[in-house]
Formats: structure tokens, C-alpha cells, sequence
């Protein structure tokens, strides 16, 4: 819930610029927020989180609303707001993945829901006002999701609980947060070099 | 069924340009009228309306296809078109509203799935033919449809019926036609000052 | 399994560009291959066919990731290779056409869904990567498609079979084989010269 709330908060920022309207900048926190994980259960056909629990859409809505009017004062914790976007991918991703684990689905099917859910939303938004997406970037933010789903996947079968699930989350969280420390990039050997 | 030909012409005619060929224009008009319904139909796990009733498909791909080749004479009822779109608009979001409330979901759900059934196709549309969506603008268009549905799930508790659906339409048809006619857009305080 | 690994393949190519990272690479790959199905099965309220069966994931990804790091080879057979598209895309269509017609479905349902099965998938990418769809194009590529599957689907009522199939998959792949050597275009007259 958490998590819903700052994707909300970062979303908005993200986009706030240009011209855009209350109403836009509402709908694109929205869909930064509850996107991914609306994507992931079409796919594996659970029914909608946020129809489950009207809270969620609640929650992405106001905090939309209230960060679109006070943009000014929360931009100065612009940086705070990295970290805590870092934390809620890490939460989003594996609890994904233990979802879809749980439902009865191979490991590479959670772990690519996982990635999914926890990225796909802010793809959406980009898709949405027409910037580009961060597949097309170097940035270091899905790569350690990809990894510490996998690791929990796999972690889950030796010891599953609450502190495999922790450590999972803190690992992703910690190589993030040092990307955005020291604006680490993807490695050029891992990039293309194509011209053109 | 009119507003479904209604959502393919203004559709067509919103990306008739640039060298389309036929069969990107009968697309583009068909996403236009038909994918704000299927998102919505997805997401409340409801079978795809046009799988039902393929009239509809079929209503919409002949709608695209007339005014792929006849669109220089109905562009110069563009102006009509824009107020037929605003009933279009009108009709799908309380249609869905209602449809959704019928399901037994919250209000709040209703709601938004008939502003996403409004809008979904529009937006769909520009972001395949690469053009700006409307979420980027300070255009009315959706605030009449939001504002418009959310009276109808409120006034349906204390009169549901036939009456209350008509008069939601026509309050948002009323405001809608008010901003294409006197070119209202959003005021300044609900956009966004912030700086490129 | 072909088709899928062609399209992730081709997928990968198209947008390797840019300081592209391996993710972004991976990612789009997989989008073009299992795309286009994705949807289809959702909109037919279909299980999702690669939670079915794990192997086409995998074998898109693993497809994508050999031409990441191999595509300055694969790139000099670049023109082997849309052949290759072409057959994958004649498959898809048909596949998915029949796939749909199993299900009870009409026939304009089955041809719309074997269209989108082809080109779903690579429009995905470019939206995701920020480039101008093919809807937007005069290219020759989803005609054929349109064309074979629907030739299929009335075939299908008087001679059904794998004869048949493979005479529809022939049409489509020798229709935009003939497109790929000669440049072929769509002809002025179903091309829009609406100015601006």
C-alpha cells in the first residue's frame, strides 16, 4: 500500500511538466501505480487487485491529486523520492513473484511477472505521455528487480518465509539505491554499440 | 451502436494524414471506437463485448473504411463530427458506468472504467499512431465525462431509471459542447506551472 | 517455436540501436514474439498459450539474447532474415485464425484475431521503443495477412485440413516475399493524400 502511494508520488513528478492538466496528471500517477499490477493479472488471470480492494485505487488517486498541487514543496525531496520509488520496485517485484509462485506457475513465469509488475507501470505512463521508456535507457532500475526475483525464486525453495522474502527485497533495494548514489550506468560490454 | 460509428469516423479522421494506407486508417478508426470497451471488459473480467455482438466489429470496420475514402467531404463536417463525438463519448462512459455498477462493483470502480471506456480508444489510438494523447492537453474532455459518471453512480442510489441515465448524458454532452464552442480550456490553478 | 524465436530475433534487430542495454534488447525481443499472442488470448479469454507451455518464453529469451551479443553477424544475413519474419508472420496469422475458429468464434473475429497475432507483437515493440508503427506505414506487411487469413477462413468450410492451411501460409509468405524483393508499396489510390 505503501508502495502504491509512492509509485502515485513519482509518477506524477515524472510527468509533471509541459501544460499537463489535473486531470492527466491524476490518471498517469494512477496508471504509474496500478499498471503494472493490473497487466500481471490479466495475464495470469487472478482478478484485478484494485477491484478486490477498492483501496488501492483510493490510495494511487489521492495521492496523485495531493502531490499534482504541491509538486513545488515535494520536488526539494525529489531524492528522498528516488529511494522510496527503489523500495516500492523491490516490494512490488517480489511480492509479484510470490503471488504468481503461489498460484502454481513455473519459476521463469513469476520472476518475468515480478520484473513485469514492478516496471510496467511506469513503461505505461511513458507510453502514455509520449516519453521514452526506460527499456530504451541504460539506467540500472530493472536489472536488479530481474535479479533478486530470481534469487527469491529460487532462495524460496530452500527456505521460504518472511526473511528470504526480506532479504530479497533489501538486496534489490541495496543495488539500486547505490545506481542512483553514484549514477552508476549499464556497463558498455552489456550495451549495444551499434551506430545508428 | 451509433456512437461505435460515430468513435471510427472521428477516429479515422483525427489520423488521416502522413501517407496512411487503408488498412492503418480502418485500424486506427476500429481501436478508436472498440478499445476502451475491451480494456474495460478485461479488467472487470467480463466477455469482450464485440465477441459477443460481432455487429459491432463489423459496424466499425465498414464506419472506418467509408470514411478512409470519402473523408474530404466529411471533414468539412468536422465541426458536427465534434459534437457527435461528444455524444459518443457521453453514451459510452454512462453505458459503462452502468454496466460495471450491474457487475456489483464499488462505485468508485464504475466510475472509472466508464471514464477508461470513454477515453481508452482515443488514447490507444494516438499512442499507435505516435501522436500526443489527449492526457497531455488541457482540453475538456474528459473532466465532463468524469464529473458526468460520478453524479450517475450518486443519483442511480436515489432514482435509478432512465431519466437520471438521459440527463447524465446530456449534462455531459451540455458541457462538453460548451468547451468546443467557446474554446474553454482547463484553467490555469488545475495545470500544471511547473517549468519544462 | 520457429516463429516465436524469428520474431524475437527480428524484434531485437529492429531496435538495436540507440545504447540500447541488454535488458531493454531482451525485453523488446520477447515483446515482439509473445505480444501479438498475449493479447489475442486475452481478448478471447484464452489462457495465456506461453503460461501454458514455458518453452516459448524461454526460447524468446534465450533468442534474444544470442542476437544481442551476435547481431553485428546476424545483421549481414539481415535480408535472410525478413524472409524468415515473413514465414513467422504467415504462421502466426494462420495459427491464431484457426486457434480462434476452434473456439467457436465468428469468422471476422477470427481474422481480426489472426491479424493482431501477426503484427501485435512487433507493434508493441515500436510503441515501447518509441517508433512509428507500421500502422503508419505504406509497407506491405499485415495486407497479406488480412488477405490469407481470410481466404483460410472461408477455404476452411469446404476443404478443411493441413492442405489447405498450408496453401493460406504459402499466399501470405509469397504475397509479402514479393513485397520484400521489388519494394513493393500500397498503391496511391488506398493511401491517404490528405495534405499535412
Amino acid at each position: 500500500m505503501l508502495g502504491t502511494a509512492v509509485f502515485a508520488v513519482t509518477g506524477v513528478l515524472a510527468v509533471n511538466r509541459r501544460g499537463l492538466d489535473v486531470f492527466g496528471g491524476v490518471v498517469l500517477g494512477t496508471v504509474t501505480s496500478l499498471g503494472g499490477g493490473t497487466i500481471r493479472d490479466l495475464i495470469v488471470r487472478a482478478p484485478v487487485f484494485w477491484l478486490e480492494d477498492t483501496n488501492y485505487l483510493v490510495v494511487a488517486i489521492v495521492a496523485a491529486l495531493v502531490v499534482f498541487f504541491a509538486s513545488r514543496v515535494i520536488r526539494s525531496t525529489y531524492t528522498l523520492l528516488l529511494y522510496l520509488d527503489a523500495l516500492g520496485a523491490a516490494l512490488f517485484g517480489i511480492q509479484a513473484t510470490e503471488k504468481v509462485l503461489g498460484l502454481g506457475h513455473a519459476p521463469a513465469i513469476a520472476v518475468s511477472m515480478g520484473v513485469l509488475t514492478s516496471i510496467g507501470g511506469g513503461v505505461l505512463r511513458d507510453v502514455l505521455a509520449g516519453r521514452p521508456t526506460l527499456l530504451m535507457s541504460r539506467e540500472i532500475y530493472a536489472t536488479p528487480i530481474l535479479f533478486g526475483c530470481t534469487l527469491y525464486a529460487v532462495l524460496r525453495n530452500i527456505r521460504p518465509g518472511v526473511t528470504t522474502l526480506a532479504v530479497a527485497v533489501a538486496i534489490i533495494f541495496c543495488i539500486r539505491a547505490a545506481a542512483i548514489r553514484w549514477h552508476i550506468e549499464m556497463p558498455g560490454w552489456l550495451t549495444s554499440r551499434h551506430p545508428g
